[in-house]
């Protein structure tokens, strides 16, 4: 890290979160190469070198560390870096995430509680579990993000309705409390830091909105024992995302994880004293890392479809304790993470309040881009459950 | 502000205040444009755009609002702006700036207190004001800023060693007790949001470390009623930093200002819920702005003419809570601002402590060209200070 020159990242990936660890990473006078087929990507729109496809070898050759920000990018450059030494976190992560067996079964391994499940090689196994258990999930073994690859099976004869090829994963059907997840950055010689647990809403699949800290601090606990031990048994280096289902009965179960950055932890870049994305670059170049302590309450709403002309920025940034994150994509299309804002407030309690007043602002003249992209349903049932827990 | 393509700011000036406003404004989907002589500046090197200087009109016409970072540059650039009615804030707080006497008769026309001065035509004139105060400080009409511009005279014939030409500016000298800023942003419409103050601490005229919020509420109070007389009084837009000398009687004394970001506000990137930065594009840009809301006691420490090579960057980040922005500037010179470090804390007096240790990070081992920066005898009067602030 002494050298004049400062640090050399390469990303793989030019998302928002690629684009999010440039802008916290620049401070550090770290330099930044992002591999991405879309030139004009957010984060390879302002790195300091932009990759394409096929040039793996010349990212890993002018980086010093290469990170991914998408599982499911650049495999190939991914295994290059390997191979040169330079990817952090290594393949390894990035293997047992692109599979969901594989994914279910380290859990299994590690004694982590996780929702029952089996590959099935056909429909017929699919509607055994199925006629069994009443219900099911049903969720495509690779390429998942986003609810992408998954279905939900109530009804005998659902099978049929799979868009995908076998095998696929079949799960329980959770009865969901709620979800959190757990952020843990952990460097190259074993120092580990453990966020304050989010607590996650969904629509369509999609993070809508989250929250930090979560409230029930009994299963905060119990997943984030779970996410540190996930972390040490794959001498995991840089930030991990493992995402919780907390069931109606209790039970604290990993749902899936994330060998990167994670929409869930875009809080820290308001609340917390160092923001995930920091923390990744400190734990990935093995600097010490920063403190997670949460300053305030905080919250962040998706920015889902809506596009620039659409948005209604003012609004937005008058709701007390609001900031604003534009991706600055080139369009929007439903379900889009076009951006997102953050708020931050003295009580949970306010905390929700504002929340509310965010999605009002973002949402609540239901725009029909961001109607398509969320569903107005789903909508309106997490704003009343802001309302509802804001007075609760 | 609802077009596709998002708001064009321009920057006159590539320093550190223009880098941080890059990073900040980014987020909001702004792109920028910096004109500065050194296309290798900070700012300019992530700008959308860069400038040279005699390209003032191309500027003013690339951006939807020009600012500066700097007041002392690039003047012709800020006329052309202003004609274009794109300068914000405009030529006239510049020009007030640009010279001391009329900064100091700004002062007295709105009842703000200030220190007693006159100018002076010639060395006999000053020697006079020095034989009946028995001090002076004698300053520089123009051109001032990091103690550049200053002497400090105690004995008859002192006024022989100024080094400037007349006229210049003989005020009294101060017994300072501490010297604290206020930060206003105040937008188009009129709206103003104010940071709790900082408490200030220079070594050879140049500031080296900063706390918030400053202990003394009751000089805190009246520097911040005169800030906000002195934001309205000029109609001005954007962020304006006032710093005041608090005497050993009591009394609270407008000492300069600068219409622009200011070192002293470099805390609000860490402890504040909208930093200096981000509130000075949303004034320029009318856009609302953002809570000050203060969320931990912080503070920064300068990093003063140190080089990469030389920078304990593990040490730094040891510190708890500790965070670094280095600004990437080429070359390390005696004094120069290359980068700064800041720090939360649960309480006023872990923030001294941290600072404390924050300070032997940096410059605990006096490397030469620190030395060279500072004086070793100013760091350690300061360091002392410090122990004995978090001991108090």
């Amino acid at each position: 890290m002494a050298r004049e020159r400062g640090p050399r990242v390469g990303i793989l990936g030019g998302g928002q979160l690629g684009w999010m660890m440039v802008l916290e990473g620049r401070r550090l006078g770290i330099s930044f190469g992002v591999l991405d087929p879309d030139a004009g990507a957010p984060a390879a729109r302002i790195a300091d070198r932009a990759f394409r496809p096929g040039e793996g070898a010349e990212l890993a050759s002018w980086s010093d560390v290469v990170t991914y920000e998408f599982e499911n990018a650049e495999a190939e450059a991914a295994e290059i870096a390997e191979a040169a030494g330079k990817l952090r976190p290594g393949l390894r992560p990035l293997l047992a995430k692109r599979n969901r067996l594989l994914e279910k079964r380290l859990f299994v391994e590690l004694g982590i509680p996780t929702a029952d499940f089996r590959p099935a090689g056909s429909p017929r196994e699919v509607e055994e579990f199925l006629s069994s258990a009443g219900s099911a999930v049903v969720k495509a073994l690779g390429g998942g993000y986003d609810g992408k690859g998954v279905r939900f099976l109530r009804n005998p004869g659902d099978a049929a309705s799979i868009p995908w090829g076998y095998p696929v994963l079949v799960e329980e059907m959770v009865d969901v409390r709620e979800e959190i997840s757990v952020i843990v950055a952990r460097s190259k010689s074993g120092e580990e830091v453990v966020y304050p647990a989010a607590e996650n809403h969904n629509a369509g699949g999609i993070l809508l909105y989250s929250i930090a800290p979560a409230r029930d601090a009994e299963a905060v606990e119990a997943a984030s024992r779970a996410a540190v031990r996930l972390a040490r048994s794959m001498d995991y280096v840089g930030v991990l995302a493992v995402e919780f289902l907390v069931s109606a009965d209790g039970r604290v179960l990993a749902n899936e994880f994330a060998p990167r950055v994670h929409n869930t932890g875009h809080w820290s870049l308001c609340g917390a004293a160092t923001s995930q994305f920091e923390n990744h670059l400190r734990a990935i170049l093995d600097m010490p890392l920063g403190s997670t302590e949460i300053l305030r309450p905080t919250g962040i709403v998706n920015i889902l479809g809506i596009s620039r002309d659409e948005l209604p920025v003012r609004d937005i940034l008058s709701v007390p304790g609001a900031r604003l994150w534009w991706y600055g994509k080139a369009e929007a299309r439903p379900g889009r993470k076009m951006g997102h804002a953050c708020v931050v407030a003295g009580s949970d309690e306010e905390l929700r309040r504002r929340l509310r007043e965010l999605m009002a602002a973002i949402y609540g003249d239901f725009p029909p881009s961001a109607a398509a992209s969320v569903g107005a349903g789903a909508l309106e049932s997490e704003i009343s459950h802001l309302s509802r827990s804001a007075d609760a």
